[in-house]
């Protein structure tokens, strides 16, 4: 297994292409370019690192903190960037095909980071971009309510980290609560779980939004194990995390969400004593009425660290996709 | 007095918390960056001065000029920026508290610059960070009609650099026209007022207008003599400075700016006469009809060099907010 | 000839301002600048050309692709970058004048480049700079309907590079098609014929769209040959070069271009036999139904490549406007 190629790491589309050597491969790559990120040297170094490099970050879906997390992640490493955060101002407004918009940006820089509400628009500019031989790849971040591939890798260093000193993720039992149903994020955490051994899946949701079928059978398909529950007071004391996520009534279509019943899918502090001492309480943010801040100060909850570690996640995509881990994982200051 | 603690310069949030000592160190920084910035080298230098930081701009009052004043600023140092100018176009719109929106920017980032219509939002943020243990100063660039603190530092900057040749702003009688009831920038330069020895000021303005009664009484306790008139031409000629507002007519609750007969409270080329032969005219700028154009030319016209102190004083403050200083004041090109 | 001095090349405002010694230095420098962008080592050179430049992009003419290009060419030399793309966000909001707002901006930066849907502003600015002494060189980005003299260099290092091995653009048959009536690209580029010897030019547009007296005026002045068509098919088979451009409806009164016939003013993949071998096929871009997609593998289609020299030639302007010309041209990597 050692010996096999390993999958060539340069448009970052879906969840579905990582392997579990990527997965630890990129989480020992965040934590030391984290221990560089500790000094003024380190950091310049960093910045550095990818100064010659300019990235566009298409943001046509709002987001603040997972563009504000890219472009951060971009400015650590000296990436330049440009940025479209609204479809309507860009040269659509004179007519031009959306497959044109982004052969212009392959035509002036050299990563191309797209957040759409639409799925597959960057599984489609990866085609074109191939197509045309430019090569420049492109990194989704978040397709309507598939994928979000680098929320994915964030959540798995954070349970990674979280799990450090009880052996990793392996043999876990993750909860997860809220709208499963059209939330990418535990989808795309679904599509991990084949890479790590016994794990367990508690889904805690209203019937309404419960796990989708295509991710349970990919599941079963893989042999991880999971269960559906209403009830998070009898699931949470087996868990060793929980991943709690807002309703996404976003992609609501005739305001269905408001008929649903959310009481019994928060966490406060309450539920504190109910969960293992070492669980770990985690949350894409942003948040409503999910978890109550009053929760915020105990150590399990990770929600917070598990937002910085998105951004150096996303520093440690950048620096293997332009091959630069090298430099990192030989822990010297080299130019 | 020398070798007592300075006022711990972190978060920059109201003009009360800076004594003399602090002005005047400010203001040598400010006249010592500049040296640096007037050759290549010497920018070169300040661009990698905090390369390694970077900053939030979170203006959700609109503002071209102090934010391009900040922005600047920043980009000499070379702190790279993300910013946000329309608070509806942030995550709120998925029912984020603001609280949790200044927690994500102190996950992400070095510094937090906040221009705000609210009065006491920085100090709302300053206190998260501080009970959050995020050691991220904020800079109040401006929040309602209450504080502008970095435009009175380079208020003092402009006085102090004018009245060089002249022992400086002890002494001087200061003018201060217009809008003095809601202009921030003149509320905030009176809190300066005390630092300073035998200072005069003329408050010139219509009735309706006139300085609030919170900065009068601020005065006498400090013993800042002041006196209040609504003609210009007889105040002039014992002005040494004269400070020029316009009407801040987006605080009008029902239009009350349209009432008033504003005619007596602009300086034309026909006041430049009364005024002595090193005398100082400011505004803060953007103006309206308060000064007429062609009052430009004449030497003692120094609202645009005020407006590129500006830029300058807030290069000084990141400055020594990173402790940078003892790099600039030892006058040398190190690394 | 030689030892005439050069005219100055500070502010960029009107096509017209070029001789040929500059368009000849311009696109060397241009061929000598990517050569050093094939490196890692030289990108870096590049970025910190103009490390210690500011530079303002005020684009209140929305323009996605010109933004970008001039953004990117900044990035490329360090220039870090303002930027105002909607006048209503800006002071002006509390009623300052514009001439006020571009003082403040040569307060800030070293260089302005300004797109607006007003002609002449740029030259107003370049004035206005002049008057106060302000050493702040205007860049013309693109004005009404009139003038982009950005893109007629590109336009004119597109066609040299194209027959290089032909010659240069002396003595080519160069037709123009579309709206050239208020196509400002084609129009600037008309103003560059004349220092070429021997050019022939042929206009193809419906009657409506045909180029304007003023252009054809200057080009019988200066003895450049040109006739005009409604006939692509009878034209095309003469042409070195096909420059096609996209009706510019925005500036339409009253739908004006609703009530013309553009079918015979589109170029398919039919049209490609009719062309000569190295002959040469261009659009300023953004397109519409002007070009079939499936014209662009043929290697004759240069639009994407002129998109991309774009952004290289806007390198090399700001390179030459700061007089950093010598280092690149001298091909040492030098510090």
């Amino acid at each position: 297994m050692d010996r096999q190629p390993k999958p060539e790491f340069f448009h970052i589309l879906r969840t579905q292409q990582f392997d579990r050597a990527i997965l630890d491969e990129l989480c020992d790559l965040t934590t030391a370019i984290r221990k560089f990120a500790k000094t003024r040297e380190g950091l310049n170094y960093l910045r550095g690192l990818l100064a010659h490099k300019r990235a566009m970050l298409y943001f046509t879906q709002p987001s603040t903190r997972t563009f504000l997390s890219f472009n951060n992640a971009c400015q650590i490493l000296g990436i330049q960037t440009s940025e479209i955060r609204d479809a309507s101002t860009s040269s659509e407004v004179k007519g031009e095909s959306l497959l044109d918009s982004l052969r212009t940006f392959s035509s002036y820089v050299d990563v191309v980071v797209m957040r759409t509400k639409e799925e597959g628009l960057a599984e489609s500019a990866a085609e074109l971009f191939d197509h045309i031989k430019r090569r420049v790849p492109i990194v989704n971040a978040g397709s309507g309510r598939d994928q979000h591939p680098t929320q994915a890798l964030l959540d798995i260093y954070t349970l990674e980290r979280s799990f450090k000193e009880m052996g990793g993720i392996d043999g876990k039992t993750i909860g997860m609560m809220g709208d499963l149903r059209r939330g990418r994020t535990v989808r795309s955490l679904c599509y991990l779980m084949k890479n790590y051994r016994n794990m367990r899946l508690v889904f805690i949701a209203p019937e309404q939004f419960q796990m989708e079928d295509d991710i349970k059978i990919h599941l079963q398909h893989h042999g991880v194990e999971f269960h559906e529950t209403k009830d998070l007071n009898s699931a949470l004391p087996e868990l060793d995390a929980i991943y709690i996520t807002r309703i996404q009534d976003e992609y609501d279509k005739s305001g269905e969400s408001k008929g649903v019943d959310l009481g019994k899918f928060k966490f406060g502090t309450e539920h504190l004593k109910m969960m293992k001492p070492h669980g770990v309480i985690m949350h894409p943010l942003p948040r409503r009425e999910e978890i109550h801040t009053d929760v915020d100060i105990d150590p399990r909850a990770k929600y917070w660290r598990q937002e910085r570690n998105g951004m150096w996640m996303r520093v440690a995509i950048f620096v293997k996709q332009f091959k630069m881990d090298h430099l990192i994982m030989h822990g010297h200051l080299l130019d």
